[in-house]
């Protein structure tokens, strides 16, 4: 069992670093908060006697050393970075859960026949750096160091530069090694286990993503001076879309999801019809076929702005496909929750994970705990303690034994 | 005459004063830009003799001494700040006219009657602060010098900060004094006289404004795990409300003007349900009763968002009324166009200006010159210098007629 005050504590204080008025955290990728966040996990894992290394997306790989090195280690972790105003379980659990797991086997002085490597991954959430699973994708061969490396925040800050100014930028370049098993434990970020009131959801599967940028151009004016008729409105234009993204999210019920979080307005003054609106879309499905569909439409719908004189540029920038978790990595975690008495079912998660682009290259699956009325992504974001030690309970008796084997 | 090349090379220089990449400027009011630019016309004034006075508001106030310092002066002006990405001419243009006025009466030892003053108004555009006109508005008593001092940009420094920063907040209040005439010279910012082919708009009345700011709350959700349904979407919300106001537009053609320049996205990253959108519109109407039902249309639009279990807050920031200009004072301008042989037409103001507000203490009107396409709030706004010298001629025989009454 693990000491389940102890892992509490380390996350209320990981919810100091970056915390929001509103209760929240604020702990961007590679941002200052991000730093701090990383130092104390290196720090309390090196007083613990565990290796740090970090490679050249800033991914921090954390080893308990096993009896025997020459075996492929077993994985776990999540990511400390969060969404702006996200919340103070989303990646930081995983993660606390993990050095949790570690900290109980020195307490009982459990040798293991594998290293356990726990793993900090860069940049998951894709709020500062689109795409999400950045630095997983790098790792596992997705993306190349180059693009990832590349890419920009709104100030056009990268993430070399961002590796850099926080001092997280190793040596070793970002590829995979062999990984024995992985298991990544996480809010659920959903209803449902809360709902029917289980403790452990087996995730099997994960929905695919598209990520779409979409600039509409249109002709600034006077907003006194402009008659409406005249007007190539960028703003309106995009109101259309938002409108034609939303029912395309409608026509793929009940599993369909289409969301723009982001839009950003030029020159986005109050008497000035809008130039520029460069916004995201995102569509979420279990099934390609379907976001096929999504995407389809997607383009239809941009293309018909040219009735208003506008232009509209429809760019993909990520395309996560749907995956479905290791059956024999998943067993050990269904026997954990037996063995433990805790209830369980399977589950596919909306949400991506690292781990969803680990199981391209090891056996590997998830553990969701709930979260209260499956608010995620937001300040309110809430746990309880007792679900939080179930939890990290079922992730201890996973990685355990895979780490035997 | 009035000089016209030295009056292009103002403006040629002024262009530089926050110019853009793309030949535009963005010279914000009470910005750095707008320091540079105010000091380079005090600096041309004192060089000139003329004494140069700055109120409360930042408002500078710049005087050629005439016969008989009791009368009440003639005033002319317009504004050096600009919009976000703005054209070279709106508003600098005026001000410049006014210098090179007062610089051909010096060339020409003409002594005036009375005393001729050139003002230059802090925040006309409204882009940085909200509402437009402020500082004319406090000076005629429209807004209280408290209030306008404690309007904020979006990063929340206020107008009284803002002056302090640049220096240029004056000993003296901001509080209107006699004023025998007022002319102001500007661009039309539409495209009538342009296409046909007319030299000069005699601007008989302006359009009244109403502004408002609009917080539509929803609640931040996961992108992922959040079904269509269960959302409480503020950026949907705003994406309906944003057709309705466009439609209202409609609604009023042909003089109706309803715009959305600014929508601000909170927390705005790409897999966040947005919780809150913050965002302005504005309406213009020639009547008074049209804004009325205008409004009265907003008002519905928005209550109906709470459809979507979304809170749409309006508030009316700014309420400027339709306004007529003075007959006698059109009268003079019209005069000086037939002594100079030029076309003109009278016209209607679909933008506001500070003279609009000088109107309510004293006779006051307008003088317009074309720009090309109707071209304004945009980089790309151009006139040609023979448009530039046809103006101030206008300008410099209006004047000079009042100021020798
Ligand atoms: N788990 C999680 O919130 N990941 C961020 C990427 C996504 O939105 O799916
Ligand atoms: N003339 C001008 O562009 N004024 C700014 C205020 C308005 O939008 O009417």
């Amino acid at each position: 069992r693990i000491n389940a005050d102890r892992l509490w504590s380390t996350l209320t204080m990981m919810a100091q670093i970056g915390g929001t008025p509103a209760g929240g955290v604020t702990r961007l990728a590679l941002s200052d908060e991000d730093r701090i966040a990383r130092n104390l996990l290196r720090d309390w894992s090196l007083e613990a006697g565990f290796s740090c290394d970090v490679d050249s997306m800033g991914n921090m790989f954390i080893r308990r050393a096993g009896k025997n090195p020459t075996l492929a280690p077993v994985m776990t972790g999540s990511h400390v970075d969060s969404q702006p105003l996200g919340g103070n379980y989303d990646g930081i659990y995983g993660v606390m859960a993990g050095l949790e797991l570690l900290r109980t086997l020195n307490d009982n002085d459990i040798e293991t026949e594998r290293d356990i490597v726990l793993v900090n991954w860069t940049n998951e959430e894709g709020a500062r750096f689109a795409p999400a699973m950045l630095a997983s994708g790098v790792w596992t061969g997705q993306f190349s160091e180059e693009y990832a490396h590349a890419r920009a925040d709104r100030d056009g800050i990268t993430v070399g530069e961002a590796l850099d100014a926080i001092g997280y930028r190793g040596e070793r370049p970002a590829r995979a090694f062999p990984i024995h098993a992985c298991y990544e434990l996480h809010i659920e970020q959903g209803p449902i286990l809360e709902d029917e009131a289980i403790d452990i959801g087996l995730v099997r599967a994960a929905m695919g993503q598209r990520w779409f940028t979409i600039t509409i151009d249109g002709f600034a004016a006077h907003a006194g001076t402009t008659p409406m008729p005249s007007r190539r409105d960028a703003l309106t234009a995009f109101a259309e879309l938002a409108l034609k993204v939303e029912a395309i999210g409608y026509q793929h019920l009940p599993d369909g999801r289409a969301t723009i979080g982001m839009a950003n307005v030029t020159p986005n003054s109050r008497n000035v019809v809008p130039s520029r609106v460069v916004c995201s879309v995102e569509f979420r499905h279990p099934q390609s076929e379907a976001l096929d569909a999504m995407e389809a439409a997607l383009h239809q719908a941009a293309e018909h702005l040219a009735a208003r004189g506008v232009n509209a540029h429809v760019e993909r920038i990520f395309d996560y496909a749907p995956i479905a978790f290791d059956a024999a990595s998943l067993a050990r975690s269904e026997a954990a929750v037996a063995a433990l008495g805790y209830s369980a079912k399977p589950m596919v998660s909306g949400a991506g994970h690292d781990t969803c682009y680990v199981s391209n290259i090891a056996p590997a699956s998830m553990i969701f705990i709930p979260c209260e009325k499956g608010i995620s992504h937001n300040e309110a974001e809430r746990i309880l303690p007792e679900w939080s030690e179930k939890g990290a309970n079922v992730l201890l008796h996973s990685v355990l034994a895979a780490a035997q084997e």
